[in-house]
């Protein structure tokens, strides 16, 4: 189980928004049983297995390409380790706990 | 106002885990009152001014050192914003705005 | 046709010295006869299909944890264009060519 | 010493092309002496203090939005070694080593 980040941005759309093709990148997501997500300000959030992510990036990736993007730039920085399971939860309580001490 | 990740990782530490340096840089951020923030699970998300943006990311990057980390890999990714203002909240409400209809 | 920039780095592993892991990952690209690379100081650039980029991040991501790393980041970021090839060769002539009118 | 990425991108201009604002973006560069630069096809790397490259890194932030972009969005990746000095060139060929023997 490894936990990634995933943007998608589309580039020279006339249009300094680009929420619509977030919304159609982050939509892919919906059918995919086997990934966690979450969406955050600077991307979107995934867990589960590092082939999947990849494949499921590839999608996204896509996606906005076909919704009229001439030009997509996609992020993709994938955390994985292997002595002990990752997931997006025990990340952020494991910081917020040394915070605390 | 700009929206940015700040991401720091102290490498060759000894231990695959990396909570204790990321608490470090992260509690440098409870100091900056211009500054608003949130914890996940792949960096720090933080609002307000790109100088400022910048000058914190210097400072979360140099706690990790100060902290004993031989070597430090910082990523910081800033979105700005001009024709209108960009928040934390207000990037995620209009993707989930998006993806409602 | 598609630019990409691969980067993998090992976390966790005792020494500040990532070399031999990176050589472990760029050397699985001699195998990839579809994709043309470049090694910079700070990551791999690649160009060919989005497909293939993928696959082959997932290859040099599995070959740096194969090698013994514990915990791996992995940054893949691609810049696709549809309207016309991107190649590594164009995207720097084209912007040599602005920085000298 | 240490060695970064530094890549800076137009959002919503409405040409899929962004050699014209990557290069007002690069010629920031040509004024500052205490950093040694590379354009890559990806971004450019910069080598020098920390704080020099996170100072010029928001000048060619603000060049892009001051050059008529209405979003920019910058990536900075830094990696900074402090047990021996980093170098471009010296990150480089300590991978080509490992990848001849």
């Amino acid at each position: 189980m490894a936990v990634a980040e995933i943007s998608v941005t589309p580039i020279g759309t006339g249009s300094p928004s680009v929420s619509r093709e977030v919304a159609c990148a982050v939509s892919v997501l919906r059918s995919e049983k086997r990934l966690k997500y979450e969406l955050t300000s600077m991307g979107t959030i995934v867990e589960g297995d590092v082939k999947d992510i990849l494949r499921v990036a590839g999608r996204m990736h896509q996606a906005v390409l076909d919704g009229g993007a001439r030009r997509v730039l996609t992020n993709i920085k994938i955390d994985d380790r292997r002595d002990k399971p990752l997931t997006m939860r025990g990340k952020v309580e494991s910081v917020k706990r040394k915070l605390e001490t």
